[in-house]
């Protein structure tokens, strides 16, 4: 029997689990998994951590029992050497590979915004989420013993993307919550949501990005388009028109790009991400893959496609099918991105869905359509059903449900 | 109208909180909750945060939703001035009283064995669970990667106790559960637990202690009677026998006393405890009151009152009555604490039971009576709906449930 093929895959996100999970049934591929978390993440969720709604443990779900079978390497892999075949660990250790996947998604960018780096949160990790959810926490406590001004209980969120839009609300549907433990300053809090472009979910239709606009609006969010960020200080943000917004607590979704550890990789197109082939490798670095965030594939000669889940799970699935194919000396097909749609959550019973057929759902049906889906894609059992009971909860006990507690 | 008595209640466990709803009821008396904390902790359950079964999320409740109405101020009580009436708290800001209640819960104590200190953990706090079960998983990930070696897989318990016999059987079952995320390496873990008495669970009859041991057993916990602690290192225990048992995590869960920094207000009992009287007051100083595991109590003359969540409760309700009593001009009545049993769980499916009137359950029925009460005593809605719907699916999942993630 040859050798078999040994795969590492970097990033154990939804691109990187998928194409584990379809190279690990292949007899001739051996693959191993690195990531500097031993968990998966279910991104999608973090802003309801940030605003307590769900647990934390409810969006994290063990790597190691994602993918029984296969090799899993907790590490931060922080170069890539493709004359030599292999990925060295922070470490210092060094992995050699045949073919290598890379699937580390994306981080934060402040587009070097004055500020923004030392006074707004970013919401890319859990550790990050918890430190929103504390730091919305904390400043009812503070407020209430005098410790800091009523101002802060105001929040502002830059960004109208799906993030922006999602986080908003979630955040004044939980201002909303507060009024029962602490009923003289919760009408205080308010949250403003800044978005730089001239409407909110740009990558919808205008139909939704109104109905998205109206939906926070009424839920008491105060949406300002078509407004930038100059700079940012510890108590307020300021505004390019000029305008000072006060704020406790800045969250910052305004931008993601690829990690610019790989920038000497290769070509890279908008947000840094790494310019890949029809079949998903690097062009000059045939032996290396790039899916989901950190890859730009352009299949409409248009924009590269949205950084989003089922983009980086089709690619992780359709690079390990290449892969396999290769390895069975069979031909390789070159990668067509099945567009289902997509959805954003505004509150409680509120969203907005559309897919590329023209179907545009917003309001409950949208939201139950976001539910089930979210639901359905939830990686474990039981995390399933810890989010579905908190959830339930949530639903049924609106107004009378306390908030998660402070706890550090 | 005449001004309302002020009362302050130091503490937002079992004791404080009981105490404080009955105190909020009366027109003639203001509340004042102080707690370094804003949440109830659950601390029952804490073994099943620190074995990974529960998220901490579900045994902490925001006390300000808890009373509402109460005004709560969150800070670290660290002396008390019985002759000015006032409380100092370690920001030194002063709260004045005209009544006090102490209901400060305890504390864990080493009883000077060296080594304890530096290298036990300890199950009193959220932190100290979250710092158990990240210790615990994380031993898995480094002995999975060679950082360590397999016998730090193994872990001892010390304490016979119910929180001993609790966090043993939960370890154990968590260790059987890891087989499928760790499989060449599971077998190498177990659990000790080592008690210096003759016998697990102290304070139940012979019979439920014998039962105790059997089920224990039957999971998979080694248990040493009559076996204490000489010191310890970092990588392992030392007996006073001379026998050396290697562990990568020790749970200390051998003793607590009340918090020192009461000591000079009055005598004390076994454990630090402060005396109190009839009416649960200090004999000396009669408008402090103390209840829970912080005081002394001795209502037949034997031992003094076991420090558990149901003595704290009625003490914590009857001093109240008895301020109100003194409010109106009514008599006080002396405190009986009706025993209504304990019982302590020792995995899924097992637990014992005893009543005063004799009554002795074992195994499933001592089991769905543990649950069913614990059901009904957790504080929230949300927290209640949380904890049945993770419990059902570590019931129903058992064996192929993961465990919940490392996330740090």
């Amino acid at each position: 029997m040859p050798k078999p093929l040994k795969v590492v895959v970097v990033g154990a996100g939804f691109g990187g689990l998928e194409a584990a999970k379809i190279l690990r049934e292949s007899p001739r591929i051996e693959v191993v998994m690195v990531d500097r978390h031993p968990y998966q993440l279910f991104s999608p969720l973090l802003y309801q951590v940030a605003t307590g709604a769900l647990p934390e443990d409810d969006i994290a779900y063990p790597v190691r029992a994602a993918i029984p079978g296969v090799t899993f390497i907790r590490g931060d892999v922080v170069r890539v050497d493709p004359q030599r075949h292999t990925v060295q660990l922070f470490d210092g250790q060094h992995i050699d590979y045949d073919q290598l996947i890379l699937a580390t998604g994306s981080v934060g960018t402040t587009f070097g915004i004055p500020g923004v780096e030392e006074n707004a949160l970013q919401m890319k990790s859990i550790a990050e989420a918890r430190q929103i959810k504390r730091r919305l926490l904390n400043t009812y406590e503070d407020v209430q013993e005098g410790r800091l001004p009523r101002e802060a209980l105001r929040v502002v969120v830059v960004g109208g993307g799906p993030t922006g839009v999602e986080v908003s609300g979630a955040v004044a549907e939980m201002q909303a919550s507060m009024v029962r433990e602490y009923p003289d300053i919760a009408d205080h809090a308010s949250v403003t949501l800044v978005e730089a472009g001239p409407r909110l979910l740009p990558s919808f239709s205008q139909q939704s990005s109104d109905h998205a606009k109206e939906e926070l609006e009424q839920i008491g969010v105060t949406v300002k388009l078509a407004t930038a960020v100059d700079r940012m200080y510890e108590r307020d943000v300021h505004l390019k028109s000029g305008e000072i917004l006060p704020a406790g607590t800045v969250v910052w979704a305004a931008g993601v790009a690829a990690p610019d550890r790989w920038a000497d990789l290769g070509a890279t197109g908008p947000a840094r991400r790494l310019i890949v082939d029809d079949f998903l490798r690097l062009p000059d670095v045939p032996d290396v893959w790039v899916v989901g965030d950190t890859a730009a594939y352009t299949d409409s000669g248009t924009a590269p496609l949205p950084m989003v889940a089922p983009v980086a799970m089709q690619m992780g699935r359709h690079a390990a099918r290449n892969i396999i194919a290769l390895a069975s000396g069979k031909l390789m097909a070159p990668f067509r991105y099945v567009d289902k749609g997509q959805m954003a959550t505004i509150g409680r019973r509120r969203a907005v869905a559309e897919t590329p057929q023209g179907i545009r759902l917003h309001g409950t049906p949208a939201w139950l359509a976001w539910l089930g889906l979210h639901v359905v894609y939830l990686a474990g059992g039981r995390n399933r059903v810890s989010v579905l009971a908190d959830w339930a909860w949530n639903y049924l006990a609106w107004g009378i449900g306390p908030r998660r507690a402070i706890v550090e």
